[in-house]
């Protein structure tokens, strides 16, 4: 069965094209500057692999574009556009709507588009993405796999904020979380590994360290505890979004450096976190900067590891133990600095860096401690899209 | 030795007059309501008591009030003032300049001052107090005990924070912490006590949970982390603060509810907390209701506790290690409840709280874990006064 995974942005649509239950990619892409001068779409299938300006005024269009691609006689991989029979589409918020991934209907939809306040930047065009499949694909199955459901077994005690009631009723103010797909998938293949070894994996800790950062408690299988909040901006140091900051700092650039809010903000979203501290935001440079002697790189690469370190000691502490930690994404994958970093000087934990292993880099799941450690450290490959596509056939074909 | 410890607010001074190195506390009080109408004075001394009303139209005539008390012939304790060798001063505020109490000088009174945008609420009244103690007490020492003193020895990952780091380094956003003089004085006991005992005491965390709340690491007796961040606004969930809240909820009520920044940090100073989830703020109110079976009061409790247990677990990866907590402060001191669920489902620390010893009350130094528990618990009442009259008293005779 095909599934056409989709990830609609505001100006661009990602998209991968997975052979179910085979979990073979089949072709995958992206089309950027929607409805802007210099569109692009980029497209490979198996080692054929292109680039090419088109006219994209709209998502539709894009939608479209990608289609002919996919149909195309010579590099295409369908035949006809009815081959897909099922699309599933990232949908960043499904506030405390969705626990799960669901068919899509003219309900969902409205439940969706209740959400916009909760992620102006995400839900909009994750909708907009649906509405133009259901036309392009109207005989396929559309299906919206939520980046918060994962989550939505969290205890209120770990998703209420400690603001008036009325408010948080009112407003459905709560911790949501994000990057729900990833750690959705990353946890069960960690447990699945550490299960056919034979190994304890009732409390687990996944590390999703890329673009966006996150850390969530797994017990047992759920997500009980979480990084994120209500947006994406807080928690771990990332990128460039600052993480967890002391409510007192808004207020002081506000109130005694003159900012406005919205300055602020985009400060922390878009200036800070290792951008911020090192005026560096690919891990690689700063990575490198420090080994080089720069003082400010070594120091954000410990400030970044120590929060980590922090959050699985909080996670510990929710879970009463701790059975292994899961390193995932760009960072989380493939740094093993910040590998190093999170692990040492962890030994009340039982967790032993084995540091060779650590160094080896490899794209399947992997133990990296050494063999008499307590606590295992796993690095797990994510695939957000193969998730979503897993998801969207498994409520499919049920 | 006299030493007047004083704690000068907006409208009110809080004083002590400690007989050093007695530690005896000869009298104490407070004037409120100075500059208002209907302003009082609470003294006391031994077993006498007595609440006046009194003009005070400022500072320094408050300040002559209490000397007029201190000095009556009935139930004063001093026969001159300049009996009073030492006036300690609390100042909320010392920057990264001060990382130890000083010895006022005029050049110590700039650099208070400097620090007002820190601490708008507290440093110009703190300065005032030190400014009508030099005139009233002219002959006396005059010495500054910093809230903040004590988080001096905090490393860069421990207070800086992921943001533009020319802001950082401009305007002096860091952490900077509160609640010093207690968490010192408590793990300064502690340590004493545990090392009397031949038990460890390098890891330890003091918890002082009062009005105001907050958690500190403390390794080998330095701080190496603490809850409290620039302002005395995040961190643990307090009686009407909000403590850590994800910044998104901020610009969220700004830029969805229509609130203004002075607006929502006034919310989650004074209407958040204890007092936003349950609608009560103390704490002893909320234990009665949650016994009688309201929801909210009880995962108020939960959600606290909860909090708690993370930044235990969060300083032990800090520490790797611990060899125990300490409660401190009104609820520290007095609630067997809240020590209860923090303790609970923490067997990975070996923490084991003696349900028998946690429900007695008491007001001296204790311990309240099981004989076999790993990890200790203690109850170490705090006494600010009293540090700031040691601290003030050590350095003057140094």
């Amino acid at each position: 069965m095909n599934v056409l995974v989709i990830n609609s942005g505001s100006s661009s649509i990602k998209f991968q094209l997975i052979k179910m239950p085979q979990e073979h990619v089949a072709a995958s892409g992206l089309v950027e500057r929607i409805g802007l001068d210099g569109a692009l779409i980029h497209y490979k299938s198996g080692d054929f692999k292109i680039t090419k300006e088109v006219d994209v005024p709209d998502h539709e269009t894009g939608l479209l574009k990608i289609t002919t691609y996919l149909l195309d006689k010579e590099f295409g991989v369908i035949s006809d556009k009815n081959n897909i029979q099922i699309v599933g589409h990232r949908v960043v918020h499904g506030g405390k709507t969705f626990s799960k991934t669901v068919e899509v209907t003219d309900d969902v939809k409205d439940k969706v588009k209740d959400l916009f306040a909760l992620a102006p930047l995400h839900n909009p065009p994750n909708l907009k993405g649906i509405e133009v499949a259901e036309k392009v694909f109207s005989s396929a199955k559309q299906v919206a796999v939520f980046d918060t459901a994962f989550f939505q077994t969290m205890e209120p005690k770990a998703y209420q904020y400690a603001i008036p009631k009325e408010l948080t009723e009112e407003h459905d103010i709560r911790a949501y979380g994000f990057h729900g797909t990833s750690h959705k998938y990353v946890s069960e293949k960690a447990i699945e590994y550490l299960t056919e070894k034979g190994l304890p994996s009732g409390k687990i800790i996944t590390i999703h360290l890329g673009n966006g950062c996150s850390i969530t408690a797994v017990k047992d299988g759920k997500a009980i505890d979480h990084s994120l909040g209500m947006g994406p901006a807080n928690g771990l140091i990332m990128g460039t979004r600052a993480g967890d900051i002391d409510q007192s700092v808004i207020f002081y650039m506000i109130d005694q450096l003159g900012y406005t809010s919205d300055e602020v903000n985009n400060i922390l979203l878009k200036k800070s976190g290792m951008l911020g501290l090192t005026g560096y935001s690919d891990m690689r440079d700063i990575e490198a900067k420090s080994a080089d002697g720069d003082e400010a790189c070594r120091l954000a690469l410990y400030t970044n590891g120590y929060k980590i370190k922090k959050y699985i000691g909080s996670y510990v502490a929710a879970m009463n133990g701790l059975d292994a930690i899961v390193f995932t994404a760009g960072i989380g994958e493939n740094s093993s600095v910040i590998r190093k970093i999170v692990c040492e000087e962890m030994e009340y934990l039982g967790i032993k860096l084995d540091p060779r292993k650590n160094a080896v880099r490899g794209n399947t799941v992997r133990m990296v401690n050494e063999p008499d450690a307590v606590t295992k450290v796993l690095i797990v490959p994510t695939n957000e899209e193969l998730e979503i596509a897993k998801q969207s056939y498994n409520l499919v074909i049920d």
